[in-house]
């Protein structure tokens, strides 16, 4: 089977693996205050254009966005998240098993708008029984979002604006970072997203590492006792140094940026030729997620020698599907994806 | 002010205070055991044709909720609820604070439908990444709904039959459950309540006593340790016999029904009368919360002299409100409040 | 039976159910915000002398204190508490139910020092691994203790300096402090408590009330969005005005002080007459909880005709037990235990 | 600096990353249900003679034990444990923040005895308040405790009779349980365990692994929608073959036992060395953790040149600290360590 479900089907980006081997004898403390985590920190901060920064590392990003949203909020108070944020939808309520409500908003596209959270936002002050509903507390997105779309600049400028007056902590997802960030529509750089958010992660599972995602904490008022949190919620890595290894060698000559190129150069080759194929899609989707609406019959057959994910049924014998590219997607298989897809129509 | 914006705006019906003050000066044990508690409970027993049912009292709605389905679901599975529902929206996130999550259906008139629910336990169980959701785990309605409506008998015995099929135990809130059991359209008795479901409560806070509500378990699997989880959820009452002697009044002879019955007939007589002078209302309620849809202007008037509750915009110059009676109503209120509501027309 | 084993066996002061009946037919609005609760809590601030104070009326004591606790910690922090302290033993794990360690001191008599509270925050910001361990996050104490024991004024003070110095909310359950307030031996007056702590509770249910704990919020960063979590944790009661005219009647002029003096009375009688029968006691409690240690067989006997209860073995033919006075002690019945006791020595 | 302060200084065995790299182009799905994960099952359920177990692999040790115990108790259950287990001191309250208590026991050297679970069961029981109280649901040991002692097979099979008689679940947290399984006065195999327990995990990340522990269930009652679990607190890993492969090599042919010998080789070198100085020991371990009673001063010079952890003062000159050997232990530094030891005395 040639794989497409998923952005995490290989280990690990070759020179993330030579590092691993070279420094395997090393002596180093536990719990990523070693020698290789403050160079991946150092980094980090360097190309957030952050040097206030705070940065973590975790495992994962369930356990990600679980950490820091219990981090920030108060028992009454709930995140607010499209309704197909990835903490509404795939963490097994991880969220809310932290005690806290996901306040979902309608998205065609899987992002909200700036309106949105406001009209949630003053909607909840001005209802007269506001004490007996969930109080918003912050704001979580997602860069690229669930759906592959990206937020514009202007768009998280709108965001954080609103944010920054409802006194509401603006928290990217950014499992997909890298795949956003290069991705051709993108006018949004690590810098500007430091800038305009208050936490924020760049994933390193989805892009080239073995595991492992980068919080950073922008917003002096988050920072306190961060640790404390990652050690409660399961996130800190006995041999932390093995996410500063990987951070390190993703950050210290821009090898992220560079194999997030490769994945959403072939997603390109995939929708390009679709496209021209007369295939529709049911996202405008610029980053490595594909999502093409195909006759059933046409995916019965891809998917003896391809696996990819079911989306939805879009009518009586066409459903939209998932394809992934990533950091280690193979041309070869790309096309010959797009010639078996051309076959098949 | 003359209130009708809910229906706990008195104090209890004076049979129970008369009862409290009778037995004032009597020495009980605490936290429910006593000898009031224990009439109570056969008299619900009874009322419910259920004489293996456990009966706890608890002291209000959210903290019966909260206890409830609390004690019922595992650490990754939620509660099924209309989008409408008391847990789902006004209760400050009683149920995600303890971790989990309330799973919404849409619903126009405060119902879900067997099929909604049998559609979400299928789609959860057929979704490739099943185990990245919140399990569906129970399902909790409300009778009558917090829009005043009613599940019919037969709809009742749709969803039971779902719910077993599916192994969801199934909980209805009856914070209203005598206006439900006395409207004139109801053909669901208590014990037939008491045989579809597997714990429901039958409130007590708006029915004519001070405060408390009576929950009912049917189910055996559910019954194990209930007074720990009352205990440590904070509503186990420490003078207990409170909660026993009002239960015990408002059924050993049928005051909990005859008090109802007083509320519905003052509903209607305002419902009727307001039909008469053409004005229509936001749902079909045939119990006593009624959803009148009134001009803004007339609105304002009113609410000089009567307390109502908003409820949504309806149309630029019309708004649905609420207007609740209750065992306490009095008829010239509603008598005056229909004459009022007629001359602003 | 005659009743002694706790001090919650009556209904209420008869001046409270007199009030409930007189204003049984006035309308108010719902969850604490009428105008009886707004007397009581003007009562409560003048009596704290603490004009400033945020006063909210919640249900029972198990509430209270979670409420509070959980409002003020942020997750990875734990409550200090004596190992004897009500949180720490008898409230069904509630603290840990939100999320929250309860982080006990040694105590012989239910009181904790200054010092204990000073060397375990100074053992948890000193050791390696202090991120790996619950931060202290707050002090609860008890006033008077489960034990009957009462902290002096100095002790207060000491243990009020200490956690302003750690910045360690200081927390006093009060559910029995009327009974502290009026000991012979008590030098710290309500006004004292409300400026050495940052929050406490004076209780209502234990001394003349149905039920009902006043919460007086001192220090201004805890009163913020008090009302979510009350709502959230069950205890927003819809008929609010049912703890607002109690704490009225109790506050108004003095009830509360003149019914706990009863209390004291009965327990100071008791304990002076056994005294002088030559029977020791566990605590030395100038409140009304008295622990006189008595032969098994002289417990056997009392035990078919009062109840009590049984504490601690303290050797092989002797135990502890406990005896509690309240606001509604009948004087014949203590001189009939006296005179129970000493015909059974 | 020489690294002695805890078992997981260095990266992991050679032949684990020499696999990594071998399958590093292989493409599997995610989230552990790949070929390798299903060898290493195998694998896991043949080495303890349970073919009837299910094997679940997760990253880390405090989330193993949060992921287990929450998904075994009830809300007003507790786990018991020594006053020294790792859940009751060193996981930040990870256990509470799962709304579960700790109940501790006593123990001097690590371990709880069946008398103490049985007594504390009895207790709980007999207590006329136990609905006030947090009722034991499970019981949780270390083998080898934190201490470096080891449970005799006789110990665990008296454990693990008083669990099943009391029908409380015994879990077993083996982070080190390579290392206890090769300990010279072991008499409890792998096989043993599984067959005393209901649940246990086999430590990866002290031995040779990068991170990574295996939970083995074996009491079918607990194993139902464990996987949610594993998703909900964060364990489930993207990229689960990281684990599989890394279980596969460590249980194919015996390099877990192989690599655990050599730290107790190592142990074992330091501990008879340090003996033959006149050193005396905080615990008798006989495994890879040695607790010296060491001069300050001695200390002092130590720590110029060497890591190690303090444990306790143990007179006004002496200190005990604890030296961890390990899988990566190199004999040289141990020999070293000894030399400079005796130079200092």
């Amino acid at each position: 089977m040639i794989r497409f479900e998923c952005d995490y089907t290989e280990g690990a980006h070759e020179r993330i693996l030579q590092r691993l081997l070279e420094t395997n004898d090393e002596q180093t403390g536990g719990y990523g205050v070693d020698k290789h985590c403050e160079k991946a920190r150092a980094y980090i901060k360097t190309a957030c254009d952050s040097e206030n920064a705070d940065v973590h590392f975790l495992v994962g990003g369930t356990q990600t966005n679980t950490t820091v949203i219990s981090s920030i909020l108060r028992p009454h108070q709930g995140a607010i998240a499209a309704i197909s944020g990835h903490i509404a939808v795939h963490e097994t309520g991880a969220i809310e098993a932290t005690g806290h409500k996901v306040l979902t908003l309608p998205s065609d596209d899987g992002k909200i708008r700036a309106e949105q959270v406001k009209k949630l936002y003053d909607a909840h002050r001005n209802d007269a029984t506001f004490e007996h509903m969930v109080q918003p507390g912050m704001v979580y997105i997602s860069q690229p979002t669930e759906n592959g779309t990206i937020y514009t600049k202007s768009e998280l400028k709108a965001l954080s604006q609103v944010c920054r007056e409802c006194d509401l902590p603006l928290f990217i997802d950014g499992a997909r970072l890298g795949y956003g960030l290069v991705a051709m529509d993108n006018d949004a750089s690590l810098a500007d997203i430091a800038k305009l958010c208050d936490v924020f992660y760049i994933g390193g599972t989805k892009i080239g590492a073995l595991m492992g995602e980068a919080v950073v904490i922008i917003n002096d008022a988050l920072k306190k006792d961060f640790r404390y949190m990652i050690k409660q919620k399961g996130g800190l890595l006995a041999k932390g140094r093995m996410l500063g290894i990987q951070f390190e060698t993703l950050f210290e000559d821009g090898l992220y940026y560079e194999i997030s190129k490769h994945a959403i150069d072939m997603a390109m080759l995939l929708q390009t030729a679709l496209t021209k194929q007369g295939i529709q899609f049911l996202y405008h989707s610029t980053t490595n997620q594909q999502f093409p609406i195909l006759p059933d019959r046409t995916l019965k057959a891809l998917s003896e020698k391809y696996t990819f994910s079911f989306w939805e049924k879009v009518d009586a014998t066409h459903s939209a599907v998932r394809f992934c590219t990533s950091w280690a997607t193979n041309k070869e298989n790309v096309e010959m994806l797009i010639q078996d897809i051309q076959a098949l129509q």
